[in-house]
């Protein structure tokens, strides 16, 4: 394929540049917008030859994307000490480190909401949005690839958009997105997603085309998902999941298709999902905000008639099968601006079913998503809040314990809060499901310690949920004293056990 | 008025009854929707006579109302053993009491969800709505009065329909309501209101005439809110947050006629929507919860130019002056349900200015709104999560401290986490205002210790902050063994002040 057909646009020709020429455009102190979404459609060689010019030439920049980076690009950019502030979330090792020791200043937003702040004038502009694409349209529009994520706007409100076409990747991609963008207020109208195969926008990124200010041309693929097979737990999770889901069908509050699905980013939310593959479910469709492996097991097992996301994140073996055969696909999938994906208003009007990973959650259904011991930062709220407070059904997943049964992920109080009571429906562990809705809080704490929590811990949960009631009492009853023991005893010993 | 022009279906003039036999439908186990949000347009004779029933014969039921009730009705039925369970929202004393002991089982939601629960059957379905109106249409259709709340979807979803028709209020408001229900799901389209004006449902509440099992004829008047005058406080929050405002129309975020007003119940922000009376601010429109004084005091100073709410709850002052003359603001006001006034897709789509009330809240801007203490019920989360989340500006007010400077507005830790740090912009209190936007939590703290915090306290928090950041370090710094010191002083010794 010629590049004649990846830039329609004839004039854009003469932009193609380097990656270190492109790099060097961007200047210490200015905000840069990179595509990327759970490690797909990320920009890959200006970041590169960002953080290599950076040994020569020190220089800071804000970093806001869609959500994570793949190809270590987070972990090159703090290394070369570029990054001075970065949001709206990150999943890098050596980032979480720095930001944990307070050296970058890190900004974790619900994903929905960054454009939104960004289009108003509340967070600083952008300078340069960096964007993948597979294709330049002959308007100048650019056509992204495996994620739209934030691109669309970031390209859109940028001052200059630097473009990476990436050749590796499909052109057949063309045609999946479906790029809507709200109207300024007071003029705004509703966002006509009505259904998850709503198609409401245009298949490309419509900008001027002077704004292209460089073109790079690359071949990286993406960096592949390591999704770990499900285990005894995420089966055992799957399994109650299913079956509380029967339970609703029953009781006539879903249907066979269920609602909408969305599950988030991870081992256990995709295992999860996977499960789905052998109920007796049918006709399922996600309006989520990544799709996995998970995603195109349901599709291939017939189970799935429609998915939409901001992003697509595979596994190698995944991803091959599914690039390839990407056109077959072009009916079934729609890849959206993570505004979109994850808006409240479209959430809410289609009655997501959303699934998502807690940390920590404690005996009253709060949870925690971000926090190690309430402090250091692991990865950020990511979409979970979007869809969790506007979901038809808002359900948390977790292991019961970590770290070999040092940790429980039930606690008397979670030791940092993303998502409040007032959000939280359903509670799953590998040891049962928690039906909190209709609940006061008094009554939520011993069907969690029952259903959820890992016997090692259940009777000293129940003791600290005991006297509490007996002490303090209160629509939530605390003893402010202890309740953050257990986590100071894992800081101190390395387990919540005592005596362990 | 004749009684005709009241109950204008001839057919269901033989439906009226005493409160007392109407209360008698009432049994033990039931559910019971009734009218009543912020004291405005509450059920008033038949929860009278409920509770004198019960004196005699023991009856228990769950309650679910708008929000909160007027005229002690809440502890009547609590003294009465009446409330078994209790949800969305109260700020009865009695009542509060109760919930703390563990006595009623209080489930505390977003005001926008209740009756999305109740149409999926979430939680349990509503046996009688018990809903105050000025009129019945020739159709049957009931035509609420001060509030909506939730008595649309209480009256559309409950098995049987009790009216209490009270002559007390003007037939003049019959017009001011827009009744808009949405679809159910997976054919629910996008709710139009596009602009606070928007006229979008019907003037009545529409339901099959023969589900209306009883009418009680009442001439009881609305409780009148009790609305202190602004102080020193509040009137210095009010300067802060219009000098901040104001900047923001400098800075070309916002022009002089801003977006949307939303404003909390109570004192604090009433004060501070007085205040905009005073300012350079013209043509406001409101799209909140409730209209308060405030409201009207604006809309005399030729302010405000249309305020749509789910309530209007004025002190008698008020109440005398705006609804002798309510015919004057047909075209300035519309009461919706509380499912469209707070509903996350418009708040989001409008871009409201959301103002709420802080019981406390700690340097990385978390706050509490709920909780004394962190486990004793003040009220409910009521609309502010509503607001908050999906706000363009989401602003959180307090005083700096409470118990005459005991205790402390602003601590290192809240006690009881209700909006996350992802939710919360603005933060003011007397002594100033923390613009949190685009801050990381290491960034808010000296910014919310300098500005909001009292004097008294600014010492010990910025020390807690120093030690914090030099002994756990993390993407929000805590010492979790001392993060609740100054509320477990506070228990112990009344204060929060070492020494006091």
């Amino acid at each position: 394929m010629s590049l004649e057909t990846r830039i329609r646009r004839k004039s854009l020709h003469d932009r193609i540049v380097t990656p270190e020429e492109a790099a060097a455009l961007i200047k210490d102190g200015m905000t840069i917008g990179m595509s990327g979404f759970t490690k797909a459609g990320d920009a890959k060689a200006v970041p590169l030859a960002m953080a290599q010019r950076a040994a020569k030439e020190k220089f800071r920049i804000t970093l806001m994307t869609g959500a994570s980076l793949g190809h270590d690009i987070d972990k090159m950019l703090t290394e070369a000490g570029v990054l001075a502030r970065r949001l709206p979330f990150q999943s890098d090792r050596v980032l979480r480190a720095a930001i944990n020791r307070g050296e970058v200043m890190f900004i974790d937003q619900h994903l929905s909401e960054t454009v939104e702040q960004l289009r108003s004038g509340q967070i600083s502009p952008i300078d340069y949005a960096v964007v993948e694409a597979v294709a330049i349209t002959e308007d100048g529009g650019i056509v992204p690839s495996t994620s739209v994520g934030n691109s669309a706007s970031f390209a859109i409100l940028a001052r200059k958009v630097i473009v990476e076409l990436n050749l590796s990747h499909s052109p057949e991609l063309e045609g999946l997105h479906d790029i809507y963008i709200p109207a300024k207020r007071p003029s705004r109208t509703p966002i006509p997603v009505v259904a998850c195969d709503s198609r409401v926008g245009s298949p490309y990124i419509p900008i001027e085309p002077d704004k292209i200010a460089a073109i790079v041309i690359t071949e990286k693929q993406d960096s592949t998902a390591r999704i770990s097979p499900p285990d005894a737990e995420t089966i055992s999770i799957a399994g109650h999941l299913i079956g509380f889901l029967q339970d609703e069908v029953r009781k006539g509050r879903l249907d066979m298709t269920l609602n909408p699905l969305q599950a988030g980013i991870g081992v256990i939310a995709n295992s999860v999902l996977s499960g789905l593959a052998d109920s007796p479910f049918h006709d399922l469709r996600m309006y989520s905000e990544v799709l996995q492996d998970s995603t195109f097991e349901l599709f291939e097992a017939g189970k799935l008639s429609f998915a939409s996301a901001a992003s697509m994140t595979l596994s190698s073996t995944w991803a091959d099968r599914v690039f390839r055969n990407i056109r077959a696909y072009k009916d079934k999938v729609i890849l959206r601006p993570q505004e979109v994906s994850n808006h409240p208003e479209i959430i809410r009007r289609l009655g997501v079913i959303g699934i998502n990973t807690a940390l920590e959650f404690d005996i009253y259904g709060n949870v925690n998503s971000t926090h190690v011991g309430g402090t250091d930062m692991m990865n950020g709220i990511g979409g979970s809040g979007d869809f969790a407070r506007n979901a038809f059904l808002s359900i948390f997943v977790a292991k019961s314990v970590a770290k070999g049964g040092a940790i429980s992920s039930v606690v008397p109080m979670v030791s940092h809060v993303d998502h409040t009571e007032h959000d939280v429906d359903i509670l799953v562990t590998e040891h049962g499901l928690a039906d909190l809705r209709g609940l006061a809080p008094r009554e939520r704490a011993p069907v969690i310690i029952r259903n959820c929590c890992h016997p090692a811990y259940r009777e000293l949960l129940a003791d600290y949920f005991k006297r509490a009631v007996a002490t303090r009492a209160g629509q939530t009853p605390h003893i402010l004293e202890e309740a953050f023991d257990w986590h100071v005893r894992r800081l101190k010993t390395g387990s919540m056990l005592t005596g362990a």
